[in-house]
């Protein structure tokens, strides 16, 4: 199977249907970005890395940087994490207080926005704000094998500003007593996280730990155990895409994580991680388009992790 | 790989914690049955079936029996029913009504006995209850080459007089105007559905079809398109276990579809269907052993659809 | 003061409003009545009655008709009744099922319909449900003074054949043990209770024990207690018009309950009980005129349970 | 009727039970108040204050501070108030955010934490808090006619230290663009008025206004109309004890207001004010030998709003 060409030609397929969807435009960053941005990037575990369109330019990949969170996350409190977080899908909306409520404070999963920032609460562990971004950064540099990977501020500043939501999910959680640091501090982490700028090639690449049972094939850095990688990829098959999960599982088929700014992440266990982003959003806050190109790809590869027609990983 | 050395391994390695869990004693048929009982059954693509135990004594399957309705209501339907039943996990029990007002009487998924009473519905269509089970019954007798397979008319009578619960669903869903038939027709039917009584070899042998894109390999029959195989597959990943099915994903990694009778189907894309049967319940009412036993199964074949330690299919 | 004057005056004041609201539509029976009809009947515990309007005219007071089961239920239960159905505002409307998973059957009070069904069942209790319609039809008979007043059978039959919500609702009790009578046998009773027609002078007259301390002033017929008498207008101030009951309250500031034949009956303690009906309802339910009429006797007579302009009851 | 006799016979039958229900913990200012605590102040509108026990000693108002609020505020905003607030039982705990999601950021009514909390921003209006808070203490000072009214600094600051489940409900109420001034202002006045000290003497003279459509009969002061007045005794009677306002109107039947350092106060339409205070509180929050006193009041007076019993006010 030519990778290349899959990937070439399914942005050609969809090229035409740029601009289409609605980005993100609570903060005006996210409203100015050109809405017919259209980037693909495929890491596979060979090492090799396939693009199209712009997928070397950095977007806000906000809550695809869940993702990562919860890795590292999990590497410093083990299993313990779980006692504070759910691992269910939440039949809710990615902001959703009710379901808090009834379960005392315990979020459904680490994606949705609650689960969310006990997890970075957790990632902070003893540290300071500053030291856990930093962590945070050293890590993704290395696996994204970019020393420049960072946060965009002016983000981190306005997602702070109409961060609202997430002040009453925060201080929710620590009604329950179930954040170690306090909420402003959560907060400035969980802000600055959610304003990462990554370009499709560089998620690919630093996501590829989680296709090949925690460690990147290529540098042979080790993110995390085989039994947690497959748990981060059955998080995202289940809660990636919060409402809409069910959806996105059918009409690809890959565990993934969509982020507001037109990310989307996938694993395909076994075999690759790939990148799109497209800033225009469906209903349910995913990219549109890149719905679209990872279903496109889904199908030429015969990947789907629900096809009968494998072809040899 | 041996794969009748890896199932007979696991009945082995697990046969001393039979009678663990807790068997459901709403009904007495239910109750009656030997908590000691436990079966496997691996029914491969190329044809071969592997079995263990008590794989060839037949139980009542229970929700499994939704798996079987939706794929015979997507037939009849065609996508249509996807019009009056969702495809989301719910994030709440099994047997939730709350869900259901909110979404005025739209049932988060055909898993749930809301959307496996509408999809019930649906299957019967035009014709009578007797009718709709007839053809039910000839499907699952070609597909699991048994002409004795049918209904257990003890627990059918046992479930409509405990059936409250149900009944009051139907009657919820009829005053949204989602029923097309009376809804004691369609609880006649979905009782008796529910009381089909399988054995691993019978489940396994008839549920292959949704490892190999909807066409049983040894017969040769087509259930159903590829993309409803697939359809069904992510169904029963995300939503085959209620409010468990997060770690259900995660500890065994195939879709799957567990029964209150202790029985679990597996579907492994591309290469198996599994059954098992245990009737002690975990407190998500998910078979104990059974789950145990096909977590060991996708450790022992490396077939989880989220691992990275692929072997070719 | 002119009790007579102030009746009179108030229909005259709204009788060009007449018309107005939208009535219920869902049974033909209901759908059928002159829209136009408007009646006012104000009973004294001295004896007197003034009416104005249509205030002779049967018409079907529907969920008024939870009053008197109350007052009957409580009479053959005692306090044992409040075991099964609560005493608080609900914040849901009439027919929600939320609040009744949550609250594992109990539904929060006696005027929502899952807490009139459990009602009807206790007033029932061992008898046949012909037995018990009897019961109250001669109860209402004796204290209304007229020996005509039935329900009305095509009301009675429509409201069965559309009551799909009401028979989820006693199924539902049912799954949870709280019905002492099989499901059919209480809503039989439920929906020819529902189906009484009565005038506005009738009800009133039948009303008046609830603003004397549970006693006929005039037929020295005692129906309860004073001090359940006293329970059941706070129960009516508190949960008489579902989630409209504060606005009413306030408006009005008299014990009501309403019907959605566009009937109110309330309860003036220590002074009266006014019927109005009007079939044109408002948006929660309540006759959109009834509600004008009663608010407007309120102010003339001063008696509104929360203002300080006392008259010398 | 000898109102001085009621009120110290009442606080004698009940002495003996000092003691008895459980304080509020979760602030050490609230945790050390004597529990055997017990006062009744009971203001006619003639002008006479009848009291018994600690009736001087001033105690943590905490919630029934939110009556004033709700006078105040609705004296600045008018019916403006009403777009942001309802005026309906919530059917909820005080606390819960779950009728907050589902109404988009409009509280059930003034009583419940979250609806106070716009209720104290729109008092604020476009003053700086500390303003507020003076014009709050001016008010009081002049109805409890007792120029060291003021708040426990202590309480405040402990208030604002436990109070992340409050902040949690003001940021979500800012998410929906529901409160005029930040978070943190609107908080600190909240906190500070949840903080006032008073008697009951104080209570009971500061609230007549409510008894006597709206102006204070010793002073003359006007407080709101007629009209508000009887709009706040009906929210008190449908609202004032949270989920336990059903059972407070049938026990006592009387308008009230519960805080939970023990006080009660409430409104008797057309005749008194009566403030009651006791740590010691049920399950649902209410001060128990609080509710027991003013129930005792209610039937040897004959006041309750509900009984047919009734006395020339």
């Amino acid at each position: 199977m030519d990778l290349g060409a899959i990937v070439t030609e399914t942005w050609k397929e969809l090229a035409d249907e740029r601009g289409s969807g609605n980005p993100a435009r609570y903060i005006p960053a996210l409203a100015s970005v050109d809405p017919r941005k259209f980037g693909i990037a495929l890491a596979t575990k060979e090492g090799e890395v396939f693009c199209a369109g712009d997928a070397d330019e950095a977007f806000s990949i906000q809550s695809i940087s869940k993702v990562f969170a919860l890795a590292l996350a999990l590497e410093r409190q083990g299993a313990a994490l779980w006692d504070v977080v759910g691992r269910e899908p939440s039949g809710d909306a990615f902001n959703s207080i009710v379901q808090l409520e009834r379960e005392k404070g315990i979020p459904r999963n680490p994606f949705i926005n609650s689960g969310a920032i006990i997890t970075t609460d957790r990632f902070i562990d003893d540290r300071t704000p500053d030291e856990a971004v930093d962590d945070l950064l050293g890590r993704l540099r290395r696996m994204g094998r970019d020393d420049t990977i960072s946060f965009d501020p002016e983000v981190a500043r306005s997602e702070s500003e109409t961060g609202s939501r997430n002040r009453s999910l925060a201080w929710f959680l620590a009604d329950f007593g179930r954040l170690i640091n306090p909420v402003e501090d959560v907060l400035s982490v969980y802000f600055r996280q959610c304003a990462l700028s990554m370009s499709c090639r560089q998620l690919a690449e630093s996501a590829l730990f989680l296709a090949v049972d925690g460690t990147d094939p290529v540098t042979g850095q080790r993110m995390c155990s085989a039994s947690r990688a497959r748990r981060i990829n059955a998080l995202m098959l289940m809660c990636g895409h919060y409402d809409n999960s069910g959806q996105f599982a059918f009409e690809v088929g890959f565990p993934g994580k969509s982020g507001v700014g037109g990310g989307i992440l996938a694993s395909v266990p076994g075999r690759a991680a790939i990148a799109v982003w497209s800033p225009g959003l469906n209903r349910a806050g995913t990219s549109l388009l890149g719905a679209k190109a990872l279903a496109s790809i889904a199908l030429k590869t015969g990947w789907s992790i629900f096809s009968g027609q494998w072809t040899e990983p």
